[in-house]
């Protein structure tokens, strides 16, 4: 069949949605579509234009015989700005405080467009850096790392607290966690990480960040090394920050469980070198 | 700014993709993009068109005041089965052997772009049902349930084998392991789930069905009910199955630990009733 340009602007958009960050040959779409190259050139003008006026993402087009297109989703500050403040005032619900001044964020990382948003923006956060896999620690990570590793197009691997039979031969850290101080242990599958991979940290919340530390720890024993460490919440008024760079979406400033109030300001995610659309 | 037909197009692709079973008013893209309703009705039966042919979905459109466009996530009967092949030639791998007849699996589960594929999959196979929420089991149930999540779009439920305190009050079951027939314990935060919830479970691996069986178990407890079972491998030669009706991808047939032999054949997933493309 050959595809008009109507119908062939909806089939490339879901199809460069569902592959970001992939070399595309323009031969390969014109023999999709058996439409002539200049055509799909032109569509994907189209949908460039469109892409970076909604706030989608752009279109990079290498040229020559190895060339084609690349889809990075990326965002507008704007959007992110809108992002960040629906989650903080979501995470500002005192219904979430528990006792030990824990959060109840469950509910947030069970909800896929929420994640699909966060994952839109951490991603985009890290857009320029070479990433070969997301890395985050069981449980609550997981749902952040799948959603980042979504839109980066690239695996995300886990870490848990013990070692299971289905992961074959793992390595096994200790590490001290950063506020209670106790000696915890990280194992991940040896099969997991290849060596050299450059590694995005991931995580669902950092206080002092003994847990993202440990997984630095963990990489060194991978010959891995770190790319870059995102985390959804981060928490203020930590003695002794173990970690130094990293991109954070909301921060917690303040929480008062008599008062039963919390504080929450947006986090660093702007102080960062964002190339926004 | 005034849209024309091209560029609304691409953008309504990309937002049915990411609100998928969600009803949309023609209203609303009238006014998004300065477009008479009588265009956007003509945008949608090409969007409509294309889905179908390219194997992506329905929008079914819903008439009257209160009507719109939904966006059905679907797929190709020939497509599900590319899938499933690959599936099985993925897992039939020597490679995933491990000691005691374990398979590695958690590269296959850490892939986003082939999980997006078994949630588009699953998700298919209950198109129909009235779900509200997916439920799993930490951890290696999670990149199942949130893949499905994001197709249904509905929210995930993660039930753990010990209480944390970020979980609130938690309702506590045991269960007996189908293989092993060891007790065992499940956890699922009280928030978590509504009264009345109709719940899809997912799982990686189910063998006799005893992790699943706990699940129904702990809905109970909640007053929720079934609305489906659905896993990415089943294990064949089970004694005696604690779970009848349930949809599989794929079926291994036969471990061979001496002979480094998988042998996989496809799951139960065509004899389902699924409306396909």
């Amino acid at each position: 069949m050959k595809f008009r340009r109507s119908e062939r602007l909806v089939d490339m958009t879901h199809y460069l949605m569902n592959h970001p960050r992939e070399l595309v040959s323009l031969t390969w779409f014109a023999e999709r579509y058996q439409s002539a190259k200049s055509s799909i050139s032109e569509d994907l003008v189209i949908i460039n234009d469109i892409f970076k006026h909604q706030g989608i993402g752009v279109l990079q087009t290498i040229p020559g015989a190895a060339g084609g297109v690349k889809f990075y989703p990326m965002v507008k500050e704007d959007q992110a700005e809108a992002i960040i403040n629906k989650l903080c005032s979501l995470i500002a619900d005192p219904e979430r405080l528990l006792p030990g001044e824990y959060l109840f964020m469950t509910d947030l990382l069970g909800n896929p467009k929420m994640m699909n948003e966060v994952g839109k923006l951490l991603a985009a956060a890290v857009a320029d850096r070479e990433i070969d896999v997301i890395m985050t620690v069981s449980t609550k990570g997981i749902p952040i790392a799948q959603a980042v590793a979504n839109q980066l197009n690239v695996p995300f691997v886990i870490v848990r607290r013990d070692p299971k039979v289905t992961e074959g031969p793992t390595v096994t850290i200790n590490y001290v966690s950063g506020s209670s101080k106790r000696i915890q242990t990280m194992v991940l599958s040896k099969r997991s990480l290849k060596e050299g991979a450059r590694v995005l940290i991931v995580d669902d919340f950092m206080k002092a960040g003994g847990t993202v530390n440990g997984m630095i720890n963990l990489l060194e024993e991978f010959n891995a090394s770190v790319a870059g460490i995102a985390v959804l919440v981060e928490s203020e008024h930590v003695e002794e920050r173990l970690v130094d760079d990293y991109i954070s979406l909301v921060k917690l400033t303040d929480v008062n469980m008599k008062e039963k109030k919390i504080n929450v300001v947006t986090g660093n995610y702007f102080s960062k070198k964002i190339n926004f659309l």
